[in-house]
């Protein structure tokens, strides 16, 4: 009998998501729950429990296996996680130790290819065989794909879109280096900017927005406001959108793809985002380029989920030999 | 019987190189001439001429067929010239025109694909699956591998180096788009440094190599001044080496390839530019990707002439049913 689900799960530094997912993508039960603190066992324990959760009323004969989406550099080939900012993981055989505890196959990937694989199986890449997928949230990730496969590239670490330098003299990133995309519009560079503008803009509601408190200033807000119209907001994730484009206008001369999909908290909540990246690319890709669409992503925080759960039916199928 | 030769072009804006090319990427006839101006028939004209002429001593059966570069963004499926910037072949149907005059098959691909394909074939890319290459000249171009196979993108276009945004201020680019690596890095952009720096720094050999005529400085001028020591030169071109290291930084940290092939006049001619790039990559790049390794082109510039001949053995090959 052909197994009808996967589980998918999205690990990410603050929360995990699980879910039972049909092979279309469908999630038919799925569960949050913080990540817990301290080192890998903790983590291990929590995604168990996760996948007991989701699968508990089907057959386990019914299941294909586990995929799983780290916010991790992993060698795909070799199923091991090379490199892990947030969570303790680097070095640690996640899927070692997962598969020693439960019935299921397991499939590792980073979770910007799990989210790239989920838009592509059932949300705003549907039926595109070259895009690219750029989620903007605390960090910057994604995806690539070409010819209707992720793009891995040699040791599985594509798809690090962030880490382009868009300005040689620009502001230190994260990783060490210097004007990298993320470091123009991730969660930390919207903060810092939105302080600055709520200091010298005192008509902006973002101050207000926050309780007055500066601190308390969230990239949420800056969008919130920014949606209902705010200036100082809407100039800042305008510029957000801008430098976003500049670096995505290089992506389309390099990549000439089909589609870009602009996900993550970030991406997908701000309509302006979207609206500046297909100006850049329209007005600034090469000729015969320019038709490439720009559109957020769709599923939100379940493309993870229905993207790692494809993982899972991937490797299900390759195993069995099936076709489809 | 097999055939057992191609014949290769490489049309450039000033000079078409042709040759007879052996199946493992060995040219047995070579020859160059200037490109005629004028019109597009004029071009063809010279083609066909070239073809003759390298092809002379084997029998036609013995042509697997023909394959032509062309410095222009092709549409490799429908086999069609959208854009040229240097010679007036935009819109035309140069396959067909070439085709109505020999009897042989032909193919048309972008020069940097082709010159990607040579050094993959029978230059310093051989063996590699994953691997950039980077053309720095008159322009900047290239091609991009995956898994063994040129990656077009979805129409065809992709492998514009040149045109990713390296700095939000800079220079504008002769693609009308701000601060993109063309404008740091290629020929025009050297010699506009050079003459500054000739200005500036009297001790400087640049000038007196130009026969003290600023309007003499070429970028092959600069590159023997540095090549030879001269400190003024030697910072313009480690200055190249450096901007293109830091875009190909984010190359690498997108795309993660093995190794990076850097070629054409400029790149090829200064071992400054491959030690600059090398130490951007190890310092910049994210972890588990700094083993790329970065290297300068083999075949200089037999490699457009060798890779065009392999799109004429590929398409032979699919053609005629036969696998490799």
């Amino acid at each position: 009998m052909r197994a009808s689900y996967a589980v998918g799960l999205d690990v990410g530094g603050t929360r995990i998501a699980a879910g039972l997912v049909e092979r279309k993508g469908r999630i038919v039960r799925e569960m949050r729950r913080a990540t817990p603190k301290g080192g890998p066992f903790g983590v291990v324990d929590a995604i168990i429990e996760c996948i007991a959760e989701v699968s508990s009323s089907v057959h386990p004969s019914e299941i294909a296996g586990i995929g799983i989406g780290l916010p991790a550099q992993i060698d795909f080939g070799h199923q091991t996680v090379e490199f892990c900012t947030n969570l303790p993981l680097g070095g640690v055989d996640m899927r070692g130790l997962v598969m020693s505890r439960v019935k299921h196959s397991v499939t590792i990937d980073n979770d910007g290819h799990a989210a790239a694989l989920g838009e592509y199986r059932a949300g705003a890449a549907k039926g595109a065989r070259d895009f690219v997928m750029v989620t903007i949230g605390t960090g910057v990730g994604g995806g690539l794909f070409v010819g209707g496969q992720i793009h891995r590239g040699h040791r599985g670490l594509g798809g690090e879109f962030g880490h382009m330098v868009v300005d040689l003299e620009g502001p230190e990133c994260p990783c060490g280096g210097t004007g990298h995309l993320e470091a123009f519009v991730a969660r930390p560079a919207i903060i810092r900017v939105a302080k600055e503008a709520a200091a010298t803009f005192r008509g902006s509601s973002i101050l207000r927005r926050a309780g007055d408190d500066p601190d308390s200033i969230t990239a949420e807000i800056v969008i919130e406001a920014a949606n209902a119209g705010d200036e100082a907001a809407a100039e800042i994730m305008g510029n957000v959108g801008h430098v976003l484009g500049e670096a995505l206008v290089g992506v389309v001369n390099v990549l000439n793809p089909q589609l870009l999909v602009i996900g993550g908290g970030i991406g997908e909540t701000c309509p302006l985002i979207i609206e500046r990246v297909s100006q850049a690319v329209a007005g600034g890709a090469l000729a015969g380029r320019r038709d490439v669409r720009v559109v957020p992503a769709q599923l939100g925080n379940d493309a993870g989920v229905v993207g790692a759960a494809a993982l899972a039916f991937d490797e299900y199928e390759s195993r069995e030999g099936m076709h489809r």
